[in-house]
């Protein structure tokens, strides 16, 4: 059961997060589960189809709006809807909610990338049949959403009608009460009138603002040369009804190709229509067909076993199996929060990606990764000018939220204020480096995005008393807002910083062409290089001497402590029933902060220090966001915490399935997943890439038998498999690499497998 | 001239900043000073009619709403207009900004209470004319706004004709593009129909949400009795027409009643022609009749006079005559940011009344001061409820911006966190306590208020290493938001929580009834007592070693100088300029903080801190906000530093005449007016009051002649007469009194002057 999903829930609420979990996409286009023929009237459904970075623009209200403030939002569109197929018996009309479910199963096949429903059904009638579901969202070909239906009756049924829809009208979900789901806007799409050509239904829509059009052709087949056909329009919605005699059973195919014209351009509605002309009379066998070679290569690479727990097994695939459909693999797309499977943050853009998706693709998948990286670098001249507006006079600021560059942030004190995702964008750069060894890469995009975020770090900081410190930011924690010298935010620059120093005297050395290019295109002196070195040398750093901890800023330690142990239950998440003033005033944090820095950055501190402010933020820390258990697993993992770095780790790989924080409704916690890859490969595994190269410090989790994956590194594929005790290295791509193992270095060479004791 | 207001400026800028300038009101009712016959196409003007505190609940929209947000915010509304009335000379409307203006004077006269334009116009077809517009809001009946127009032919006209309009629909001003004006919701009156009854129009209205009612009667004289009338009523508009020969000089008259449900409950329309009919014939003169006499009896007590300089005479007077205009003198308001003047900041009642104007009123006129106590102390409820949305377990948060208890603001940082709210009110009423011995008040509301007041502090603040710290507040300065112990906020917290211990101590010896009456009421324990005064005790004031000064926070001496220096003239005040994240991260104040702290309670302190406080801070004080430049005059006074007092004086004095602000348009600054006050008595005088007694250490301001003004302090008006190098103190009513002058300690008795020595 590792490699399927499975649900036969028909209650609302588990209804409605089915509808995330069994989400298909390919990181251009989503699905989301929802049923075909519907639901009993009344129940709540977000039925929604998405296009990754497909956008309009909305107003932002505020009741007080300061200067720098953003005017607009880019907001994920839900689009036109060719989801929906019923089924008739006779007269009466399948669904799951009224006659008797004699059986049914929900599946998600992720080694072949498809879902079903088989159901067992008898109509208030008394009539029998079994009717299938089968979809697709196809890898392959990043346009098409196919869909399979079969209907073999079983008794008492004289004709079956499928009904199909194409519905080019639709709204996105909107929920009042909820700071988390957006709260108007909802219709934001001018739909076209839908029409029939060359065999295929079309329907068109345009963007309000932002003024992007998208357009879906649908083409429907059945399997049966004998039967009636009728079809009808009626303004943006068409219908076709297919009527087959009731003695065998049938099989419909609903065909929908969808673009959009961020990626193609004018004239999208010919060219829907063209592809269907090419696809000829492919149907879902033919696309399951490449789907099922495109997840067996991308299994063999990426998939992670373990021996001696299913249920794990089983949520570390899911998990990365939704990071695959909902990773952007085009120029125009990154991987929003919620990826592709609902509409929970506007399908915006965080510091996710980089400091908890990317390193997932980094290490399995590097071209997926270096376009997350160069999506990034597109948004620069967006950068650039939010920097100008906050009021700074260089340098690139990157907004906190974002789609195609704006800064989609209402609230500051958790929005802009966290100007470390610069320093979060410039780390995932510096990974990729180590990891690639891209030097073209390095001399332009690199060198570009770690100039100007370094530029900005000058702008924010400054020295005093011999350090340099960097005020009003806020760091990872929501609950600390607008603090100084948050030891998450400092750090990270001082990477950032000293980094770019070092690309300076790389270039100077290497490629002084190139450099002069540079430092002309950014209107750059000399001297700002030297400021960047003096900064990362003297960036403040705070300690407390007395606990032996990086404090998590300048007065954090001051703070009183928040009452854990007797705040309610029901008062979690602390945001959603807490004044955030009263949350900043206490040592509360709702996700790691200087433990995550502890992960990120371990040279800049001591082994003593990492261990102490473990524990200690460990006791003020309520993970009341999806970002926090991951790295405390990490971190359990590294400080021999084993028990711990375990618990952690089965509350991230199944936060989904289980909807642990009662809102995947909305869409999956896609920081989570990658957090669970991370939980294995960064915890139990000790991975650390640095600039010499890759570290290990492995060890198997007790409640495992065995536990093996694979990582790239440098144009090679190193196999590990840990079982208890020990560790085989083996070199399953490339010509040879040397790794380290527990501190000392290992030469592998093609095929030769290197097993080394593990730590206790 | 120090006695009127007067100006002839025509142009758009100057006629937006009149209307302001030249308001009506008398606590209750406000009228700005907009033409009666209307302005020139495309002309703006913010026409408007205001009854305190009468207000609509208007929806707060956010981008992102957290926890504790208000859902709504309360405004001020514009009502009704009467003041409408064209003249029109045969087939020629009367315009300023038509034909030729011959000579236009425009007067408000303060020592007699009311506003006059006098025109002698010549008409495009070449018909002259001399007209005048009175109009006077009345002190003694507090509904009536009547209005006076005298038509005199001179040359050419052959009929004068009168037509006055009652306009019942009418909506707020907005504008987008200042934070500081409403932006949206300006429509929140439902008008009824206007009729006719008992010869008086009479036009009522509902708000949309509060269901408040308010309605004018509005009654028309001429004292011609030969003239045609016609009446016409439209909707919620009622329109008259007099029309006389043009042979000789008529008087026309417009009585207006207004009366809303928060005052007078059902049935206003009746009771508003009541009045009417109870105020038979009174036309303009009786009631300036009675006006003159109000005011009369107004400056006799509270005039200020300077001999040697006639513009700051006249601002001096202009800023009294204005608090006097628009401070409540009922139970239901108090005085908002823009009095009755405008429609900046919605009408709310902030912090300015206990700091800026509550003084002046408490030593000129303790019965109006008295009566804004009462007003905080009747939303004390609200307080308490607001306190426990934050998610606080006890205590009362008064709200940073209010009508009738709401808080409405909607940018915590500069709002909500601006806890010393609390701490201002128990300050005044303090202070109110002190001047006039009110045991009985002691007992009562304020007892009440700073025991809930004081219980708050025990909730945001908390003990650590000896010391009671309050974390994540903003002070005064809101260039600097969400800061670690503010001193102002933690030595307002100290005097608060000091004076409830005081209260406690005091009740519990001399009524031990009514403390048992208050904890039960309270349902307080007798160990917060003890915690209050460890608290104040203990309460951590931050002070500098090196620069010899009280920190603004934990941090701010940490943070990087804003270059004001090299900062552009037309990037003030930075707050329209840059991003509120970019101003915290400096040092930079938009307005007096600690300097504030150390004005109201100095024996917190020592003088050269003092000093040394004032000169750092002066440094890095933009005076963005209106209630800088009298702290800092009322310091360098006390500090000697007499040219800077004098200057900075000199910047309170005329700020809304001379529209130093660039915004007068939206109404008055009248903390800032308050603050002028402040800066003669406390600054020049050195006034403080003390448990003990008042302190005075006076200076005449070299470059006058004279100052002279009273004071009331336990039932007695003391005179002040400085002229150079001495003061003369004289018991005008009371038996007899003692005070201090420069630490030494003096008796008045009743008619004796007593000449002393000032400072140099």
């Amino acid at each position: 059961m590792s490699w399927t999903i499975e649900s036969s829930k028909l209650n609302q609420s588990d209804l409605l997060t089915n509808e995330s979990l069994f989400f298909l996409g390919n990181g251009y286009l989503g699905v989301r589960g929802n049923f075909e023929e519907g639901y009993s009237e009344g129940d709540k459904s977000i039925r929604g189809t998405y296009i990754n970075a497909f956008h309009d623009k909305v107003d932002i209200e505020y009741g007080e709006k300061l200067h720098g403030f953003p005017d607009t939002q880019e907001k994920l569109l839900n689009i036109m809807d060719a989801q929906s197929v019923q089924v008739w018996l006779d007269d009466e009309r399948f669904s799951l909610f009224e006659g008797e479910v004699l059986d049914f199963q929900r599946k998600l096949r992720m080694d072949q990338g498809y879902s079903e429903r088989i159901v067992h059904w008898r109509s208030p009638k008394g009539k029998e049949v079994n009717i299938t579901f089968k979809r697709l969202v196809s890898f392959v070909n990043r346009e098409v959403f196919v869909q399979e239906i079969t209907v073999d009756p079983v008794k008492g049924v004289e004709r079956i009608a499928i009904h199909s829809e194409l519905e080019g009208d639709v709204s996105n979900f909107v929920d009042p009460d909820d700071p988390r789901v957006a709260s108007g806007h909802a219709k934001r799409l001018a739909a076209g009138a839908v029409y029939e050509t060359d065999g295929c239904h079309v329907a068109g829509a345009e963007t309000h603002e932002t003024k992007m059009s998208v357009c879906c052709s649908s083409k429907t087949f059945s399997d049966k040369e004998n039967h009636d056909y009728e079809s009808n329009i009626e303004g943006a919605k068409a219908q076709e009804t297919y009527t087959f005699s009731g003695e065998e059973k049938i099989t419909f195919t609903k065909r929908n190709v969808y673009m959009d014209s961020m990626r193609y351009g004018q004239n999208l509605e010919k060219k829907a229509v063209q592809l269907q002309g090419e696809l000829a009379d492919d149907r879902f066998e033919d696309f399951l067909e490449e789907q099922a070679r495109y997840l067996n290569d991308f299994w063999k690479t990426s998939d992670i076993l373990i021996d001696g727990d299913d249920d794990l097994q089983q949520g570390i695939r899911f998990n990365m199996y939704h990071l695959l459909q909902s990773v952007g693999k085009d120029p125009k797309s990154n991987i929003a929060a919620k990826g592709l499977s609902g509409e929970g943050y506007e399908g915006h853009y965080f510091w996710d990606t980089e400091i908890y998706m990317f390193p997932f693709f980094l290490m399995t998948n590097p071209e997926i990764a270096k376009n997350l990286l160069l999506h990034r670098h597109s948004l620069l001249d967006s950068a650039r000018q939010r920097a100008k507006d906050i009021g700074h006079t260089r340098g690139a600021l990157f907004p906190w939220r974002t789609i195609t560059g704006g800064e989609s942030s209402a609230f500051f004190p958790a929005g802009t204020a966290q100007y470390h995702i610069n320093g979060d964008i410039a780390y995932s750069y510096i990974q990729y480096y180590m990891v690639s060894g891209d030097e073209d890469f390095f001399r332009n995009e690199m060198a570009e995005v770690l100039f100007e975020t370094s530029r900005l770090w000058l702008e924010v900081g400054h020295f005093h008393n011999g350090q340099f410190r960097i005020d009003s930011v806020t760091g990872p924690d929501e609950y600390t807002c607008i603090v100084n010298n948050n030891y998450y935010t400092n750090v990270m620059a001082k990477n950032n910083l000293l980094w770019a120093g070092k690309i300076y005297d790389h270039l100077k050395k290497e490629d002084p062409e190139r450099l002069t290019e540079l430092m002309n295109d950014l209107e750059a002196e000399e001297e700002e290089i030297e400021m960047w070195k003096e900064a990362a040398e003297k960036m403040f750093l705070p300690y407390n001497e007395e606990l032996k901890i990086n404090e998590q800023d300048d007065t954090f330690l001051q703070k009183g402590k928040w009452d854990l142990d007797t705040t309610p239950k029901d008062k979690y998440p602390l945001l959603l029933n807490y004044h955030p003033l009263l949350l900043y005033r206490y040592q509360v944090c709702k996700q790691a902060d200087t433990v995550l820095a502890h992960f990120l950055l371990e040279d800049f501190t001591d082994q003593d220090t990492i261990e102490h402010s473990y524990n200690y933020y460990e006791a003020v820390t309520t993970h009341d966001s999806s970002l926090s258990f991951c790295v405390f697993s990490i971190m359990a993992s590294k400080l021999g915490q084993k028990e711990k770095a375990y618990d952690y780790f089965s509350k991230t790989s199944r936060l989904d399935i289980d909807n642990l924080h009662g809102n995947t409704k909305d869409g999956l916690h896609m920081a989570n997943m990658g957090g669970t890859w991370m939980g294995i490969v960064y915890g139990f595994a000790g991975l650390r890439v640095k600039e010499s190269n890759v570290h290990f410090s492995p060890y198997l989790p007790e409640q495992w038998g065995s536990l093996e994956f694979n990582i790239r590194y440098r144009n090679c594929l190193i196999n590990l498999k840990l079982t208890e005790g020990k560790v085989v290295y083996t070199l399953v791509e490339g010509d040879a690499v040397r790794i380290f193992h527990m501190d000392s270095e290992i030469s592998l060479d093609p095929g030769v497998p290197v097993e080394k004791r593990t730590s206790l």
